[in-house]
């Protein structure tokens, strides 16, 4: 299984293009759109968030994730990591820093290797998705491949302290585990205080309040009302607990 | 063959955890998005455009459904409904009212089955989405399942007489049957008549008119405009015949 | 492998409608959408961008293309289109002349079979989607098509000269193929003078550039801003060379 995370939006050709790549090699691979709008210019967002949103897929799968602010620029090294028994593969640029850090034994490799023909502008189908298709076919491409060291987890953050995902329902989802945070703490973002609640129901209409999502994030939403509209929030909004 | 029909909204991750939990189960599923923005709060909308919508699937589909403005509150019975050959899994909220309305022989369980982890906010991945895929596997859960009354049809409505949908060009699908209309009929819609059409070329460009659409239903259009924009119309507002 | 491009919109049923048809006769067929948002009125820039992204795809690829400004009018030929190994169905009013073009032993036909129900509406899924899954299981269904001349090549355009799609990042991509232009032409579009860097990372953030993007085409670029908003560019804009 390939799972797609990127932030090429849900527009245009791009997503279809990394697909049909992936299909050339191994047409009967299950492919499947995680995020296609993971922050732009944002990868320590989109790094909390694939920690998070990870753990639901079986051992094995291969997560082709990208968000690059700076492309065509050369600047970050192409990679794969293995951790957690899964496989990452896009730049190096942090966007894996968080599953690294997770999984003690997780592993790093530079993508060497070149195909013939390689665009500026779309490692993504010309690099990416070459390789996580033959990690999704059970081989490991040894020779396009160098170990590099892994950052030292002692390095690495653990949490990511602000906004780092606003969905369609205006539901702010912020990169701390909600594990690291006690029930009785109040939240405080854009000048706003923010209490707990197990779940919508448990509010007044229009309510803020912060609970653990379905991944285990700390998430503020407000009742049958948009979070986002009510405190005017942004991705990267700093969440003071 | 799975049919996803939701209010989740094509971005963030909540089509593909829905997908991944069903191949999870069944990797050779084949999975459809059908809708992914049916209109929130709205499941009497939602009913009319499933019932219509259903029509040119096999025998056999699975249509996993979701429109749940109480999201967390446990009001909604989840459900799996049999009719016309099909199934229906998701919140017992009247999301299978017209399905149930048009076949008499209609069966409905409530899920009494919990999985181990059965998140607050996400049924549709923890719950829904393992019973649709036994079902798409051919296999029938009964131990998981309580059968129960089916609502008397004489209770249930045939038509929605209001807007259902809003499409991408502006296009307003109402829930009401072209069958139950005359074609000399003309519709009121905020304050504006609307004549019949047979099709969009028959039409000045700007000119609003009604037509029965692909599925059956009454819809009303403008050729080369959007319907939407030039009546000001919105989910929920009141056809008249 | 079945490749969509349409004007359909990422929202709503007609994209899911189209590949349940498809997979009713081809359960196994891999579908890719490519571009969901094709300029609606606009089949000539659709036609540059087909000719442009199908060039990546396998030998025996069948192209489902629909941008048709008369939908209901029955002014245009359903028609299937063999040219640079691959297949092309859709409603013949331009939108493969950029494909014909180039192959000088491009094939065209008629499709002069209907299915027993066939809306006025949605020709995607009742006509153009069957003789697909034909063609996409390698079968040429030759009774229901009716071979015609193909265009004279020399009374078809090579390139658009206008903007043919915008995408999320703000890119404008132009009908124009990047082979054809000087790499020191100074491109004109809404009044600005462009010139040309190899790719993003050579630019000051907020600078205007045009590249040759990964398919070929002439893109108008800004690093780390929306060209689209910049230049307040809209689809079909002149660019002068």
């Amino acid at each position: 299984m390939i799972v797609l995370s990127t932030d090429f939006g849900l527009e245009g050709p791009y997503i279809g293009q990394v697909k049909a790549a992936i299909y050339q090699q191994t047409p009967d691979c299950c492919i499947i759109d995680l995020f296609s709008d993971l922050p732009c210019f944002h990868p320590e967002a989109a790094a909390s968030l694939i920690a998070a949103y990870c753990q639901n897929f079986p051992i094995g799968t291969v997560f082709l994730t990208v968000v690059d602010p700076g492309v065509g620029m050369g600047e970050h090294t192409p990679m794969v990591v293995k951790a957690g028994g899964c496989w990452f593969v896009g730049p190096g640029n942090g966007l894996f820093d968080r599953v690294i850090k997770r999984d003690r034994q997780s592993q790093c490799w530079r993508i060497s290797w070149r195909p013939e023909t390689l665009s500026h502008s779309f490692h993504a189908r010309d690099l990416f998705a070459p390789i996580a298709a033959e990690l999704a076919q059970g081989s490991f491409p040894e020779w396009k491949l160098d170990l590099m060291a892994a950052p030292d987890p002692a390095s690495l953050e653990n949490n990511y302290f602000r906004v780092a995902y606003i969905d369609h329902f205006g539901n702010l989802v912020s990169g701390i585990e909600a594990k690291c945070v006690p029930l009785d703490s109040v939240l405080m973002l854009c000048g706003k205080k923010i209490s707990y609640a197990r779940t919508f129901g448990e509010c007044a209409p229009g309510a803020l309040f912060w609970y653990e999502n379905s991944n285990g994030l700390v998430e503020i939403a407000a009742n049958r009302a948009s979070a986002a509209s009510l405190l005017n929030a942004a991705i990267g909004d700093h969440i003071h607990i």
